[in-house]
């Protein structure tokens, strides 16, 4: 069986966008694959290292979004960076195989440190050692536990590549030790947001969260975008231009009827409104049952954690032998030298 | 007792350049201070990761000289980096704590970047992500162990003050965990080599090992750069300029006479170069006697290190109790959050 290798980092509750871009897949895709999934709190502290409280108090909370979500700890384990210390062992070993250059070249992390340049003004002082490295780091998370398969948005696909060229180059030197791990393209990576904003994202303030109650969803979706051309509610309209048309397509809720309604005029954009933050309310609820369950039993949550952190760390452990040897670095595992 | 952090390189044998260096102080302080002594295997993987044998088959190597040199393993503990994962992990962390500017502008590493600039051409792709940060792993190498004292060669006091930056900001930030560490400088932090260069060096080729045989010394000495004044044999000329006498000096060898025989013109150089073969050979000789009994005794040596290396991660483990506590990692020490 194929392993994959996923996670968030824990920094906030989950919204729409993690379901449909990456949590949906990662359950349907749990019963076909050893499914390792990290709460990522040692790279949420490369951009988050002032505060600590945020990251430790959010990894719970992102537990609690993955099982809601339907993660199935039967299946899947859940565990958290920072209590697998072989990877930040590998990291450092990957440290001598990557060139400033290529890290700055990575496209995505190019465009995190543009965004940060705008803050901060200069450059070489925003951007701190550990940011530039978290590509590197990310490739030890995935190789660390023999990762196949990486689900992931197209943002991170220069990461994966990242990882691969780390892989080929550390095998050529040290001998055949890893994988080249695939990336898995989600076939909806992005959900746009409230607002038409082409990314659903807490800082731009325009999500449903999957614990969102009906009463914040539908004032949220009452927010939401549509065809700036209808001006009266029997005005006819393109759903194309439409979020709350967009959000109806998602969760795949009688879709046929709205969109031809729509273009008729049939359907005024105040029901339509309400129509989905119905639709999404009952979508979510099963989510949010489980959700009220674990939150119930937060020791059976912490005992997930531990177990999925020890089936992790057992892989992990395994792997760092293999790169020791490699490495050359085994010197009281066999004879001496 | 206060505790020292010091070490090496697994790279090469060590020379009289290391024992006037840093050795002879590290023996004679080890019984005033809990020692630690590193084996910086990780470090240099940075400059030698294509060439993991090399390090490797140092290991044992360093060993062999720290205990000929006189590190009695009853007051000091040898140990080796790559088997202290914590170092690995406090690394990852303070990489957060230090920006890229900062570290591009530490004057050591701008020294040794320029160096290989001049070998690759382009610097960007010459220079490994892992290079540029052994600043940082220092600094991990250093507070893991809680070290108060480290003793250096000018050459490393921008690393010791890049280690106290790291200090001050994660004390900052997460509450008081480490102490700032104090340079300690060698009076001799420098010694010449045989050619009158400014550093004796392996890669110089200008150096006197400490396992030389008399044979090979006298040859070696017999290459020494003299007084290029001094012409025939009766000549007068200044020993101040001439590395024969320098090393004389450097081992308390009838320095007064030789100096009025010289400046008179009293002394012949191939005499004085004899005179110098011998008693380097036998100021060298309680050292190589102390490395031919480990040679012959390599499970002790073996013992030593993993003693050592125990030691040291003993302490590592209960540093790195109180980082996860104060950076709130601590997820299932305490009671949950």
């Amino acid at each position: 069986m194929k392993t994959i290798i996923t996670g968030d980092r824990p920094t906030g509750k989950l919204h729409l966008g993690h379901y449909f871009g990456s949590l949906k897949n990662r359950v349907e895709m749990q019963y076909d694959y050893d499914t390792f999934i990290l709460i990522a709190d040692v790279q949420a502290l490369t951009d988050n290292f002032e505060n600590p409280d945020k990251v430790s108090n959010n990894v719970r909370q992102l537990a609690l979004d993955y099982l809601a979500a339907g993660i199935d700890p039967k299946h899947s384990h859940i565990y958290i960076q920072s209590l697998i210390p072989e990877v930040a062992e590998l990291t450092i070993y990957f440290s001598n195989l990557v060139s400033l250059g290529r890290l700055y070249r990575n496209p995505t992390t190019k465009y995190e440190i543009g965004q940060k340049k705008d803050i901060f003004g200069s450059k070489g002082e925003s951007i701190t050692y550990g940011f530039l490295g978290y590509p590197v780091s990310q490739a030890a998370d995935i190789t660390a536990l023999d990762g196949d398969v990486v689900p992931v948005g197209d943002d991170q696909l220069p990461h994966i590549e990242q990882t691969r060229e780390i892989v080929r180059k550390f095998n050529h030197i040290y001998g055949k030790t890893f994988k080249e791990p695939e990336a898995y393209l989600s076939s909806t990576p992005r959900i746009k947001g409230l607002d038409g904003n082409e990314k659903m994202s807490k800082s731009l303030n325009n999500a449903i969260y999957l614990a969102d109650s009906e009463e914040e969803i539908l004032k949220k979706v009452m927010s939401a975008v549509t065809d700036p051309q209808k001006i009266k509610k029997d005005d006819p309209a393109n759903p194309d231009v439409c979020m709350v048309y967009y959000y109806h397509k998602l969760i795949d809720n009688n879709v046929e009827s709205i969109c031809r309604e729509c273009k008729k005029g049939l359907r005024g954009c105040v029901a339509c409104k309400k129509e989905l933050a119905h639709a999404l309310s009952e979508y979510l609820k099963p989510i949010q049952e489980r959700r009220q369950y674990y939150e119930q039993h937060l020791d059976e949550v912490d005992n997930i954690l531990k177990e999925g952190t020890e089936a992790a760390r057992k892989r992990a452990q395994q792997v760092m032998i293999r790169v020791r040897q490699n490495m050359k670095l085994d010197y009281f595992e066999n004879s001496r030298k």
